[in-house]
């Protein structure tokens, strides 16, 4: 029996999911074990397999497969679950073309080295260093933009490799709403007489106990360790290579077992949206999160909504008490919930409270936006970037490694990225409105440790979909109504009343 | 200008072995790292990969560059490095173009599959479960055999894979003189009166301290940590993505540092090889290993004739006794070097002695040499292999695990590689025999730990060369005559008289 074109499509794409798969082994191996001199050996074997990737990719319409099931789909004879499979890989497809193959293979090389660069850069505080491979990656980025065109600015062509179907201008839009909002909001923090002694959290946190609490959290939330793991790695991040093998990474420090339990809750976030994306699709878009913001709301919602409020610390700091004595024994718990939730103006952005943050954000999309459009001078980054902070946050960057050297993503060509951040921030505010209706006494639970409601609402309403909607529609078969940055707002404005008066 | 035939082939090479080191990637990561849930896509990952460098690496030739390359060769217009790339390489493409690429495919996707099933078995020591896996793999590999041809036995056609020109009826004569030589020395042991207490060096060792101590020994043997790690697995072993990156793994007991030691000693032997291979022919056989016989005799080397030396003990064992004080302070070096020594049957060959390991040997060799021509059934295995070990040891193998289970070749398909572990027993006390004649009071300098002149006369005589030659001619080119036996049992007599009396 013939198979039929649809399955010859799933197949094509299992075998591309799979490469794929074995790209994000190379990074997170690069990041999380290869030692230092395998740099320039690992550069190319990403290189040489993304090339093939993008090959194969293409070579799934090459003898008009895919052509054919677009007509199929526009004369409505391909529904459901196909009429996405086909609807989105045409999307990609369409995409991908575009761009040569030398390309694809220059920017995977690139931005591979220009990581290793970057970190060695971070580590010396040496902008200069890691300049000229910005410059590269930069001048790739604007290619790509040409190559996949645009309607009104290149970092359009960027933005909607992330979130589909957003435009700068929208993005400008919702982020300036975002500003308005929020520096007022961090006036009256400031002018506060409420004040928070984050050091009262501070003492010694041997490395291997807190990889076992981590690990506890991660667990207790519903991350499967047999189907993941947990491992250390300068900066944060998920990656998955199947709903049977997702891995999170976190970072540490000696003296703040907050600021690792911090990226630990944040990356289970993503990582349980990876785990339960339906596994009898891999490699279709079925089996794929509908836009990195949409990624980025169910890290947020852990991490925030839920890894921050009272009822989840009631669960965990018995538990957080029993395993470190010092500092905690004496702490009680509604300080310890003000410490972890204070408001201030900082240099880093994966440490920044969830107000601050989002300026942090906003600061990042104005300049990549200018990178992009060329209206800026790269070696002047530091300046602006500091000028910046000085103008948002009000603090004054001591160096580039607190400054524009802090995180990874334009070192690996992550352009258009940045805006999803906040994005996520406001979908999760408002898929979390909707839950706590949906979930009756939804605080008590959380108080118990009892997640399993949580996670099914989040896996019934958001993961098992994968890309069926998106994001904007998912939002508003969700919620009932679309994106509105009022949800986050009126979340901030609760919360932060109790805390600071 | 047009590049050179030979430079074209070189650069298709590299990408064939940029792709081939991420396959080892993905099996180490499988040992290491893998969660168990991940273990069918990473089977799939494994067998998708397989089959792109299979074609890749018959495309080399898809335009006749190979064809004209070897007629150049033919024709002595090919010399020296080139004419080795060339040499080597129609050889092993001669090989591989026998096999189908759904043959491949099918061997790599069953092999990663079945070592996972033989994990688990061994786990429960349930032969019963791998069993129907083994079949699988046996039936493949007999077809591998026929696909690739061979004279008088199909085992022939496997173990020339690992030792390029050995057949069964050579390997057959080399292991019988050594089964004739330990047989007979064994008896003589087991009548010595004196009487060795291995449980003097048991004691507590905590797992960091003994990774510590072992990334010190792989250090000081010359090991570049900067150019690659030392993990944990549940069967140590070397693998290499680049000379730059090199990967070695051990396992612990928390009762027996000893256990772990040996084991890294045995790998660094491996992975200086790999480290020493000269990286600007990377992808070329000129940065391959000659053969595993040759591999081995480096492991071998290391482990046994220098890692089992007094003068070794001598620089290593105060720093043992300090790291761990107990069991050691209290025990004499002669002591210590005795129990390290000690010579008795035992199950598992991985803990051998150096005299008794070959009799585990001979009994794999003879029984997949039987597997693979088909005369024996594979369910009565265990039985077969209990009564070889009462036969050649005296021990009655208590359970399948410290039996047929032990060890994971022959889940992943590795037939005809167990052989080259006794052949680098003799590679290795014949090149022993030679170093010490080249490096003067080598015992003094090994006594003080420098062994700068042993890493330099292993690189300059063996590893810089990659397959330049083959393994008989190497041995013959640096001792100045065939393999000989002879040392490896002259070297076991007048080491064992010393201990035994």
């Amino acid at each position: 029996m013939t198979p039929k074109p649809i399955d010859i499509l799933k197949e094509r794409l299992h075998e591309v999911a799979h490469l794929g798969a074995t790209i994000a082994l190379l990074h997170w191996d690069q990041e999380v074990n290869m030692p230092a001199k395998g740099a320039d050996a690992r550069a190319s074997a990403i290189a040489y397999l993304s090339a093939i990737v993008h090959n194969k990719f293409l070579a799934i319409n090459e003898d008009g497969l895919l052509d054919k099931l677009k007509r199929g789909l526009e004369a409505s004879k391909i529904r459901g679950n196909d009429a996405v499979i086909v609807a989105e890989t045409w999307r990609n497809y369409e995409r991908e073309k575009k761009l040569p193959e030398a390309f694809i293979k220059e920017l995977a090389e690139t931005s591979s080295k220009s990581q290793t660069v970057w970190a060695e850069a971070r580590a010396k505080n040496d902008f200069g260093l890691w300049l000229p491979w910005l410059e590269k990656i930069v001048k790739l980025k604007r290619r790509e933009a040409e190559y996949v065109g645009y309607q009104d600015s290149p970092y359009d062509a960027l933005i909607d490799t992330y979130e589909p179907g957003m435009t700068t201008a929208e993005t400008t839009v919702v982020l300036n709403d975002l500003k308005d909002f929020l520096v007022p909001f961090l006036q009256k923090i400031k002018a506060s007489k409420t004040k928070i002694d984050t050091k009262k959290i501070l003492g010694q946190f041997p490395l291997d106990k807190q990889m076992a609490f981590n690990n506890l959290i991660a667990e207790k939330m519903g991350f499967d360790l047999g189907a993941g793991r947990i491992d250390k790695s300068v900066h944060p991040f998920s990656t998955s290579f199947h709903s049977t093998d997702v891995r999170m990474t976190t970072r540490y420090r000696k003296n703040d077992v907050l600021y690792s339990i911090g990226s630990t809750i944040h990356e289970t976030g993503h990582s349980l949206y990876e785990q339960n994306l339906p596994a009898e699709f891999f490699g279709t878009p079925l089996a794929e999160a509908v836009s990195l913001g949409i990624h980025e709301s169910q890290s947020r919602l852990w991490e925030n909504n839920i890894g921050r409020s009272l009822p989840f610390w009631k669960y965990f700091y018995p538990k957080l008490q029993k395993e470190f004595p010092a500092p905690f024994k004496k702490l009680k718990l509604e300080e310890f919930y003000k410490i972890i939730n204070k408001i201030e103006p900082s240099f880093i952005r994966t440490e920044a409270d969830e107000a601050t943050y989002n300026l942090h954000i906003i600061l990042r999309f104005e300049l990549e936006r200018e990178i992009i459009e060329g209206s800026l001078e790269l070696k002047d980054l530091p300046k602006i970037w500091n000028a910046k902070m000085k103008e948002y946050l009000g603090v004054k960057v001591p160096n580039n490694k607190l400054g524009i050297l802090q995180d990874v993503h334009w070192s690996g060509g992550d352009f258009g990225y940045f805006a999803t951040y906040s994005l996520g921030n406001l979908y999760a505010a408002q898929f979390y409105n909707q839950m706590r209706q949906a979930i009756p006494q939804i605080d008590k639970k959380i108080a118990k440790g009892n997640f399993a409601e949580i996670n099914n609402w989040l896996k019934q309403h958001i993961h098992r979909h994968g890309k069926t909607y998106r994001a904007g529609d998912l939002v508003k078969k969700v919620t009932g109504e679309p994106l509105n940055s009022r949800y986050f707002i009126d979340y901030l404005e609760a919360k932060y009343k109790k805390i600071y008066g």
